[in-house]
């Protein structure tokens, strides 16, 4: 159900979107009870000029290695929840990936239930 | 007013996504009420590497041939509209473009009336 | 917090998408209480085929000058103060940058304070 989008500057190994979208997966489905194999990502890469971030704002120093992440996904995770996905993904993006954790900006959107549909022409979440 | 995300993998005919988006464009105006010439969509190419996808959640199997399309439009429709929009998207992809049904992924994103302006800088739906 | 996503045609000076960009950031900042600094885009480029619009909906004429700036912000923000932004905006873009107010689309996706981490893995807005 999470449709997540990942932004990073070109210049990186190839397939390195791919690990971090591995990385941002793996911690959903530990964290907030994304399902397994619930897994669907659009990764782009970006020259400088159209990837723009603040090197400061909130006092955190970011870096040409910032990673933009989006995620459409369900409504109803809790605030501890939440809290607890961006803590545990921002250590293993860096734990893993050598990302600095400064690098992790994160954005989610919130949906209804119903709002999918995975294959098939079905709802398959709505009941 | 629905502006509409649509990815697809590189390497099919030249304009397949566009024809994708008419497709879409148009079964949202016969099915969810979407207004005659409210078609804003916006279509991106991907290689293997930056378009992921899960080959068999909930025991659909999916291909290379996924088409995910994200759509943000007004909020208000009811589950059994979205229902019918999302079978029939499902189907028309497959019989007019050969997508299989598996492959049709389909997310929603609702938003307020006046969250859109259409040009002018004026917020055309605000009442 | 905003996040923004710019989508414009290919074919402009180099730099072109940052500089409407860097308009809607200073527009934010102006009339809707966006931080200073807080500025965080996206932006992609288009060939015709890929960036599609509908070229008099509302009676409003579009040309391939066309912008479609989609921004994922708080919620909150009053129908006024969004009426102001559209319009200044519009206008700004006009009068800086030359785009044609018609060619000005944008579109609102508001979400919880909450659904935000700008780096360090913490959920800098929640309280």
């Amino acid at each position: 159900m999470p449709l997540v989008r990942i932004s990073i500057m070109k210049g990186k190994l190839e397939g390195f979107g791919k690990r971090i979208g591995a990385v941002v997966y793996r911690t959903m489905v530990d964290t907030i009870n994304v399902p397994e194999k619930d897994n669907f990502q659009i990764i782009t890469e970006h020259e400088p000029n159209t990837l723009i971030y603040d090197q400061s704002y909130l006092d955190i120093p970011r870096t040409d290695g910032i990673v933009v992440i989006q995620i459409t996904l369900n409504e109803g995770r809790t605030l501890e929840l939440k809290k607890i996905f961006f803590k545990t993904l921002a250590d293993k993006l860096n734990s893993e990936l050598h990302v600095r954790t400064e690098d992790v900006f994160v954005s989610l959107v919130e949906v209804k239930k119903e709002n999918w549909s995975f294959g098939n022409g079905v709802a398959q979440y709505a009941q």
